[in-house]
């Protein structure tokens, strides 16, 4: 299998790092302000993408498969690129200290094409996001996402 | 193999970007300010990190083996941390309009081991550091990087 994978900690409690991953509001804050949906096992989140000017440049859909408060929150996406295609993103919690480790995955790339590549820089920077989120209340969530690449 | 990949894009002519990479002063820039040795083929790139309060808490060394200007660097750690030994990163450069391309690779991961998920999301970090270095001047080397979890 062909995956990204990323490790950030957070200085926060386990369960506070959950709830902006386990949430429409919390990922709302981190990766893009147009979260829809509903995140519930076997539920589907819906996250948009636009433009400043708000043109939409992406969708995804994603099917919730797992949710255990404070340990795991994992996705499978069903609609969206089609690379991302029945491609999951994981994301497992313990605390080391005063920080709340993340391990992200995201899993089954079919290809590591330049698109993986671009995405799995893309996924570090909303990591950061995600941890400025629960350490200080306001995260930079797409549209107002830094920018990495000519894509975006 | 396991491999971490990334894409970043730079506004700058790809020259400019290659001496960022292929130069001990442009290395310095970015990854850490404790760069020294001989970037040329065959020859050996020591890199030191440090606390700010001038700690070291690692090094690597790398072997030059690909120096194609404007185009390709490639380095062969042959000392560091023990996952780091006989691994190479690569940075291959192309334009597309107004910037450069940089996809970069670190190839040949033993294990996806969580190391290597903390390596992926600083190796983030650090091409966002080399981005900031050719378009504004300034990078955010080592001791300055930016600290993404409780290993650094």
């Amino acid at each position: 299998m062909i995956n990204i994978i990323h490790r950030v900690g957070i200085k926060a409690p386990a369960q506070k790092v959950y709830e902006a991953i386990a949430t429409i509001e919390g990922i709302a804050g981190w990766w893009t302000e147009s979260t829809s949906g509903v995140s519930e096992i076997g539920k589907t989140v819906v996250v948009r993408f636009h433009t400043l000017e708000g043109n939409e440049i992406g969708s995804m859909n994603m099917e919730v498969t797992a949710l255990d408060p404070g340990k795991k929150v994992q996705w499978k996406f069903t609609a969206g690129p089609e690379e991302w295609i029945n491609t999951n993103a994981v994301f497992e919690l313990h605390e080391e200290g005063d920080y709340t480790i993340v391990l992200f995955s995201h899993l089954g790339w079919r290809e590591a094409v330049e698109f993986m590549a671009h995405c799995s820089m893309k996924w570090g920077i909303f990591m950061m996001s995600l941890k400025q989120l629960v350490e200080t209340g306001k995260g930079k969530p797409s549209p107002n996402d830094i920018k990495i690449d000519n894509w975006n």
